[in-house]
């Protein structure tokens, strides 16, 4: 079941380092790519921060938007994410081409990502200067949700193998979220 | 052995998301800290950001100095990462006090913390502004190295167990990176 997330534990989604995939929209135009860097920026209003080439079609959807969804995928995505990190929008759907369905989300009118671990609806704070010289977004979440398979009460539950999430290495090679450890200072 | 990493691909020590430890140095000062938050922010050359708390004696120490180093522990230096995270270096020198070791690094004058997968050797990127705002760091990867039992020709390897990084959740939990998922587009 798909739950909502509150806001001041979004960051729980995103805190162990996993690639995501970032959606969006405008107008009717939508696209998806994968991104390995990204990472929480803030607790409370939640932020996030993510690198978005400039020369993604990606790019010009949020750039015309201000808004966009980190959705966080689990192992049985991990084929589409690399595969809508090799192609571009421009010149394909890639949603009809991967087979990835587009739910409604909440609040932002990106997509979320079907079949996803969890979602962050994120809108951009303007800061003009680094996305010219680095790529670098920073958003505000505005909402989150998450499979309760995966995510629940603010936490991560990894019994299921198949809801693990992917941390991207390079070149078609994931590392899946392993164990977990305890420990107490 | 511990080897330099070339720089174009020092990028893969922190592509999949591990906490990292961050080691600072000012004058006869020095300190270390926990930071489940940074990535890469670009290849060649590379660079990195990371967000250090502006309350944090770390945070003194870089704006002084200007460099850190990002140090990646695995699985048995978890309960020393949670330890840097929970104490402050104005009171305590956790090198001695958390029986960390400090080497020398090779172009910063932060050391590299022994028992480390990898090293990261960062010089800062001024950016005030978000320093300021947002408490982000944008900084220049000058040196990287690693344990080649953990990393080797650019590649992790983690037939080890205990050399396995670790992704942080909260209070005290942590994901160890798990298997490899290799896929093709």
């Amino acid at each position: 079941m798909i739950l909502p997330v509150e806001l001041k534990k979004a960051y729980r989604l995103l805190n162990h380092g996993p690639v995501v995939l970032v959606s969006s929209a405008h107008g009717p135009a939508r696209n998806v790519m994968a991104a390995a860097w990204s990472m929480p920026l803030d607790f409370d209003p939640p932020k996030i921060s993510v690198v978005i080439d400039k020369n993604t079609y990606t790019r010009e959807l949020i750039d015309a938007s201000g808004e966009f969804v980190l959705n966080i995928p689990c192992r049985r995505l991990a084929q589409a994410t690399l595969q809508v990190g090799s192609s571009s929008g421009r010149d394909t759907d890639k949603f009809a081409h991967y087979g990835l369905e587009a739910l409604p989300a909440e609040i932002v009118k990106a997509p979320r990502i079907g079949g996803c671990a969890g979602w962050l609806e994120c809108r951009v704070i303007p800061n003009p200067d680094i996305a010219a010289q680095h790529d670098l977004f920073l958003a505000e979440v505005v909402a989150a949700a998450a499979d309760s398979r995966a995510f629940a009460d603010g936490h991560w539950n990894f019994s299921s193998e198949e809801w693990h999430t992917l941390h991207y290495v390079a070149g078609g090679n994931f590392f899946v979220t392993g164990e977990t450890l305890e420990v107490s200072a």
